[in-house]
């Protein structure tokens, strides 16, 4: 079965599908184009009642947020690719924290410069130095915890590649990239490293290479 | 061994607590005091490095974030007490779709109500009453997709409740009685249903009569 994947061109679709792409599950990306408001049409609706992407179809398997589908992709194919939920309960757990850190800690700062920097310009909204000012000193503290952590496990929940560490290739990519902010990794020698391994994945560049649209 | 929970008798260390006693973990608390900034010492940024409560100790295990911390006792003692992850990998995907709504959705806009309304006097932050009208519209708004989805089944999972209704407890609590807001739960049918149901487990009552410092 062919997993349908809907979403535009955008972080969050990208987090699912490096997932997928780790656990050598097949999919179509469908994809959603929020410019013309296609995520609050009705029959978008039906399946993801918030009008949010992405979601997935399974069969008939509907389900929404991509930090809940790769935690259901990772359990449901734990033996098939890269297991990325760690060994032990344990190791799991901490899976868990640190993509509750991502999702808490690291991605609302990270969020709020994309939209600032790469989509104000796109839709309109007033450019404010001062709010990225502010978003660039909350990411870079949080990045120094990061630091620290990293100086002692080569990845965030221990010495192994984890959806914890996948879960910040969209927006870091951004950062790194469109953003021209690639200092605030380089500039920090573990997370630098971390960065390095995890964005030379197979997984990650192939995702770079999809035509999405 | 004693599950150590460090925090302040604040919604997040409820939640962890009431899933702990859903799940018949032994535990002791650890009061952690905001005002005075023990969160921000240097003894407990060596556990939590982001300053930030509740976190728990079992034996030499350290672990944070509040979700994260009832999975991994939902997942670790899964047969014992309630089950809270469903019978299914995919029960467990809609379990975990829906604690992310709840703290992607959910939570942002009754957080910041709680704030405004109730720490606000207390932290001397001036009370905005237009910013507690657009988060009453938003919460507004994910309640009325709530009540969509709870006429359709019991829980927000399915019919099985679940770590995704117990995370709502801590917070819709302040919401019913601290803030006066209850008719957001009662004014719609199968939310206020829900609620009765959840809010009246044992396991919630007990968390209530708990003498927290």
């Amino acid at each position: 079965m062919v997993v349908k994947v809907y979403g535009p061109a955008y972080g969050s679709l990208k987090r699912v599908l490096v997932c997928l792409i780790e656990k050598e599950i097949e999919f179509e990306t469908v994809p959603v184009d929020l410019l013309k408001g296609e995520q609050k049409g009705p029959e978008f609706l039906k399946l993801q009642p918030f009008g949010l992407t992405p979601l997935i179809q399974d069969g008939d398997y509907t389900l929404y947020e991509s930090r809940a589908i790769i935690r259901y992709y990772a359990e449901k194919y734990k033996s098939q690719g890269t297991d990325l939920l760690g060994k032990t309960i344990e190791e799991r757990g901490l899976v868990e924290q640190w993509l509750e850190v991502e999702a808490d800690n690291y991605h609302p700062p990270i969020f709020n410069l994309v939209r600032q920097i790469l989509l104000a310009p796109i839709m309109g909204i007033p450019f404010d130095q001062k709010l990225i000012q502010e978003d660039e000193e909350k990411l870079g503290k949080v990045l120094d915890i990061y630091e620290e952590r990293l100086s002692k496990s080569k990845y965030l929940a221990g010495d192994f590649v984890s959806l914890a560490d996948l879960s910040h290739l969209p927006f870091t990519q951004y950062l790194v990239n469109q953003m021209g902010k690639d200092y605030m990794i380089k500039d920090r020698k573990h997370v630098s490293a971390w960065w390095d391994d995890i964005s030379s994945r197979p997984s990650w560049k192939k995702v770079l290479q999809l035509n999405l649209s």
